[in-house]
């Protein structure tokens, strides 16, 4: 969502990239330059301060930060000549829309913007002031025209994980070409069935868009590509077992973000070198922070770029964030897709148990999420657990206290957080989250 | 919910019935009884000061007021003598569950108190603060043991209609024995299919408890008995598009909330008694407000009984309510079930059609609520909508701004009203109610 903390759209700061004026990309795109500008200066300001200031940061960082200053250019550059060569590209809010599918259509998948306060004015006459920050933003950014990815969009394809997003879409599709997955509610066999049947209508309307057909060779090297980025994210995570840590949380979870925006076979090598790098380092006894900093692991609400307050509040209080119990964090890594299928519909079958294996809190009951927070506490030696909520997100919000109950009965100290993207409440969250990291 | 205005317990003022005191049938049910009596007191209180008030209530209104005064005794006892000889009571919290086929299993189904705010501070305990006043409601009902309702349910059936309700059934689910329906968000003929599939799973777990078969006549029965409760509710309901109405829009409320609680047969009888009564009025050109009063449809979140509170505003500001687009209004009776279907198939698939067909705004696209906003606004004569969204209440405050749109688009006036069941802003309510009925 940044590009720099430099001049907005010209340059950049942190990487030997050519200096490259997208302006004109941008106003093609329609976006309103002096807000985007306007955008990518706050953005650039805030990466600046959270993760350039971070010492002893990983030389494989360096790709990230590159990325991340064009990722409102050069990436949406890559989009837009894919597109001028017949591409199509799919927008996504959510893990449940399948990589795998998009790109066995010949396709491309990316994120949309969903992290920033932005546009708030304009999405309260459509919706409530009590809408989650999430799609307060997505629905901001479309309104004021500063997402480059929705604009690169051919399709925009959306699930129905919540109330809010539900709601949000029928509202987005007067403004954009919108395709609506139903995603069940309970995780029975005819849940799993039920899933399968929308992947199958899924498939159906990417290839109706993208005019190829997906076969078992088109699936299973889109089955293997995304297993691949995982499983790179799954080296980088096993490292943050290690005392100390040879990542920062904040930088972690970057590279998660980022796994839905970037190139796949390019952002896979990169954070292979990352890992390479980390498990190095924890060979070596190399950490950021020092063996005695608070282990946290954080859950709840998927965190979107350039969501990094929590992260960055818990890191400048001394603490590390050792893993991320969340769709930008295990929730999209921690399992792979059989490679075992060999058909067409094996294959589909194989996407379809995975992804109804996430344990979203949009499923009921959710037992397999509370099994999965004290394992990973325990696996990342965590300390203590921050659960997070983003305000007037119902479902993370009713199960945080469910949540809380699990962490007491395993021992493991919990305070449970909720938050928005704004800045008005980083002092009183700071001195939360020291009191926090003392107690435990 | 309520019992009267006099001594809570015992005796009551708006019947002629003996005067029984039903605090040892509570006690045996676990109640709390100094809280219970002073509900009881308080929404006596409510219900003398929103309904006995009302001046040329029409006679067959004694019904409902003997019922509302007996709610919690004589319903109670009722229900205590029918489970005494092996009848099992159903508990519900919404549309989606067929009372045909609880019928049809030999059981009864009763409405769960949701409607008044009681326990609050038990209740933020275990969710948070911005829940909805009805789910709010329920749970402190339960926590603070004040529900004879729940008390007297073998069973609850809840489903997954929203966020809220999802995951506050499972924290129910710890404190009585809660069985959920998974309910879809389309309306696909695959999800008319799922819903079909979940009545059959609804249907064994019915009969397993009764230990009762449905039966192609059990069923066509239970089909019959309410259908003709929702045609008398149909035949109230006409009589309210002539000018001057006949009946208050508080009294068609309340015919609609009992209809949840009450024996199914004698409540049908005594509706059909108050239908030919309004009938007559219009014939003779009788009414409860002038003619000249602003004629008001209200849309959106169900009102649970006691929550009168909208329609007394409107009321009290000389506004007269035409009809309620709610699930506590025409949701509940505009439809019937086919009474064609000969096996338990066929009608079960008669049951999944009908009730896929209301128009929740869990469903997503609902256009087709949109378009009976606007054919009910007509058939009612109304002057105006006012939009009712409990605060937090997802679904309908988002939606909210679609009914907003569509009525505008129409040339219909609309409010957008968002509360709770708390008095706090009854005077700024009323300010803005009389505001607009002045307006339009």
């Amino acid at each position: 969502m940044v590009r720099s903390r430099a001049t907005p759209g010209r340059g950049t700061i942190v990487s030997d990239a050519p200096v490259v004026d997208y302006h004109p990309m941008w106003e093609e795109l329609g976006l309103d330059l002096p807000t985007h500008d306007a955008l990518l200066g706050a953005v650039g300001q805030m990466y600046g301060d959270a993760f350039l200031t971070q010492k002893n940061r990983p030389d494989a960082m360096g790709y990230l930060d590159f990325v991340v200053s064009e990722v409102h250019g050069l990436r949406i550059r890559e989009l837009h000549d894919f597109r001028a060569t017949g591409g199509k590209v799919v927008g996504t809010f959510c893990l449940y829309v399948p990589e795998e599918i998009i790109r066995a259509a010949g396709a491309w998948s990316v994120g949309l913007c969903a992290g920033a306060e932005f546009g708030y004015e304009e999405v309260e006459r459509i919706m409530p002031r009590n809408t989650c920050a999430l799609i307060k933003s997505f629905m901001g950014f479309k309104l004021t025209r500063v997402c480059p990815y929705i604009q690169e969009s051919d399709l925009v394809v959306g699930e129905t994980t919540c109330d809010g997003k539900k709601k949000a879409y029928e509202l987005l599709g007067e403004l954009h070409n919108v395709y609506v997955m139903e995603l069940p509610q309970m995780k029975r066999p005819e849940d799993v069935a039920f899933y399968r049947g929308e992947l199958s209508e899924l498939r159906g309307r990417l290839e109706q868009m993208t005019g190829k057909t997906i076969t078992a060779e088109s699936l299973k090297t889109g089955i293997k590509e995304v297993n691949d980025k995982r499983r790179a994210l799954q080296r980088i995570a096993a490292t943050r077992a290690a005392s100390p840590s040879p990542i920062s949380g904040k930088d972690a979870l970057l590279a998660t973000q980022v796994a839905f925006y970037d190139d796949v076979p390019r952002y896979t090598a990169s954070m292979n070198a990352l890992a390479d790098e980390l498990e190095k380092r924890v060979a070596d006894g190399v950490g950021v922070a020092p063996a005695s900093a608070q282990r946290i692991l954080v859950t709840g609400t998927p965190m979107a770029l350039p969501n990094w307050k929590l992260h960055d509040i818990i890191e400048k209080s001394g603490g590390i964030v050792v893993g991320e119990e969340m769709c930008t964090g295990s929730r999209y890594y921690d399992a792979l897709v059989s490679e075992d299928g060999e058909t067409v519909e094996e294959m589909f079958d194989a996407i379809a148990a995975k992804y109804m294996d996430i344990n979203c809190a949009c499923f009921t009951p959710n037992q397999a999420r509370m099994d999965d927070i004290v394992r990973m506490a325990k696996e990342y030696n965590a300390d203590g657990i921050i659960d997070y909520a983003l305000s007037f997100c119902t479902p993370y919000q009713m199960e945080a206290f469910t949540v809380e109950k699990t962490a007491q009965d395993a021992g493991i100290p919990i305070m449970k957080i909720e938050t928005d993207y704004s800045a008005e409440d980083m002092g009183q969250l700071s001195t939360r989250v020291e009191a926090f990291l003392e107690m435990i």
